[in-house]
């Protein structure tokens, strides 16, 4: 839940202005989405999201996150668009940080994740990756394996105030991850956190995904591997078999996973869990006192990545 | 900002399915709202919000502010009217707190208070006034002269964290209302917390007034003495006279103010300002470390009940 910075009346309706959207109806902060402050806007054409991105999201990424979305949505993709003002020009400012306006989507995310949701996920995740193919930016994923020590460095030293022997554990299986890590496999544009609050659906379906601003170049079945991560388990931390063949085999359905990709799945859903514990454990070690953000468990984290070490084969997710 | 609750997808379309709005196409937690946690709901049919009462709100007081908002705007005065289910009832449940929908109000609350705000607020107050003066319930304000005291002596051990000297200060000045509280006003429905965050505007009108949970029965002066604290002191502490006389005349140019009400105004100021700062006082030594909401300062009122104990009579105010 998120507002950061709010929007004075004047700077509001100079920054509207500069939209051919008409004037602004009604003006109300979202309490969704952790990294930036996020507005619903409602003007005489129609309904926007502004967003304002805060500083954890690095302004030179910013033309690769919204031209990903203008490509997508332009490849068929439901997804916001970025809404241009009268001069062009989508990435702007406002009260003293980038913004944009994008278009709403309607729908609404899942909190009680049912296999039917696991299926639409796989699919739309395949459709993804299939409309980004083409899209001619890369950025790389500063949170894949060689930003993990970074963070795992910052951590150690308070890791055990989480759990005691915490950071040796972290520190055998980041071996492990460097000395196994899938190289060669295709790769392209991937979402990188697309967990539940990202994903709307109506009557069942996926009627969107939103919050590209982890979007980097990186392999598809890491993608894949979040998404196994972020689905399939249930609150008790039990992985459901059920869940996981109907997310893949969607997927599968749309953008045919390799043998090499299916084979390298274990490892990087271990890389994938150990990436959100590292975070995870970061935000929770750092986060300041009275901040609004309430941080996640990493422990649970954990549980998933001790799930996928003893794991042999695809057979465990529900395949072969 | 707030959203204490969430709803899960069955409990909210088993709560929908009650009413005649259609299915949901968004729903998404509003960062507006110190007590309740409130939802912008849209369906096929249109926009609305959904509260559920948080534990600061009681449920016993329900009634009486959805059937003062349906009574208003019945009236014609412009605020969210309750939706009823088909069966009649517009006090439900959810997610294990009272629930309810309301309409959606366009405007945006004013960042920056304009003098045309305060002319505003004050005809909409005297509006108000005049539209709740038949509505039949009756609620005590249990947050005027006899309840500054339980909250003082709850406050007063650890108010010197605050302010060296803030007990001493409060204590003598509750004497002074204890002796000195005007009786015998006017009364009816105030709102009794029409903050700027309550007000929408659209083009420099009022477009409509929301947030009716402190509504109660009590002397309408005593509503004008909060918005003279709310709206006419400027960020550096200043007190506005221009915006106090504008506030002050378009209140009575639609409810005429009698010269006992007039009379008994700083007074009534010191009182609203006590209030606010011993309600802000006690939020501020005791919220939970980590909460979501940020308190809001309490010496802010300070100095304002001191600048109304300066105040001879209303022609500090702009008046006279």
């Amino acid at each position: 839940m998120a507002v950061y910075t709010d929007v004075l009346d004047d700077d509001l309706a100079a920054f509207v202005a500069e939209y051919d959207i008409g004037d602004v109806l009604a003006f109300k902060g979202i309490a969704e989405g952790v990294e930036n402050s996020n507005f619903l806007l409602r003007t005489e054409r129609g309904s926007y999201i502004l967003t304002l991105y805060e500083k954890r999201v690095r302004a030179d990424d910013l033309p690769f996150f919204l031209g990903l979305m203008e490509h997508l949505a332009a490849k068929g993709f439901a997804c916001p668009v970025p809404v241009k003002g009268r001069d062009g020009v989508a990435l702007r400012r406002l009260s003293g940080r980038p913004a944009a306006i994008v278009t709403f989507l309607e729908g609404l995310w899942p909190r009680r994740i049912q296999p039917v949701h696991c299926a639409g996920v796989g699919g739309a995740l395949a459709r993804l990756h299939r409309a980004g193919a083409d899209f001619p930016m890369r950025r790389a994923n500063n949170l894949s394996l060689a930003g993990w020590r970074p963070l795992l460095e910052a951590a150690a030293p308070r890791a055990h105030e989480v759990r005691p022997g915490l950071a040796e554990e972290l520190a055998a299986e980041l071996d492990r991850l460097e000395a196994g890590w899938p190289r060669d496999l295709p790769e392209g544009v991937i979402h990188a956190d697309l967990f539940p609050d990202n994903v709307f659906f109506r009557d069942n379906a996926v009627s969107g995904v939103i919050d590209f601003y982890f979007a980097c170049t990186d392999a598809f079945a890491y993608d894949v591997a979040i998404c196994l991560n972020a689905w399939c388990f249930e609150a008790d931390g039990a992985f459901n078999v059920t869940k996981a063949r109907l997310l893949l085999t969607r997927y599968h359905a749309a953008r045919p996973l390799s043998q090499v990709e299916y084979a390298a799945l274990p490892m990087l859903a271990r890389g994938s869990a150990l990436r959100f514990l590292l975070t995870r454990l970061y935000d929770w070690l750092n986060h300041p006192a009275g901040a609004f953000v309430k941080p996640k468990d990493p422990l649970e984290y954990l549980h998933k990545l001790r799930f996928h070490q003893g794991v042999r084969d695809v057979g465990a997710y529900g395949l072969g």
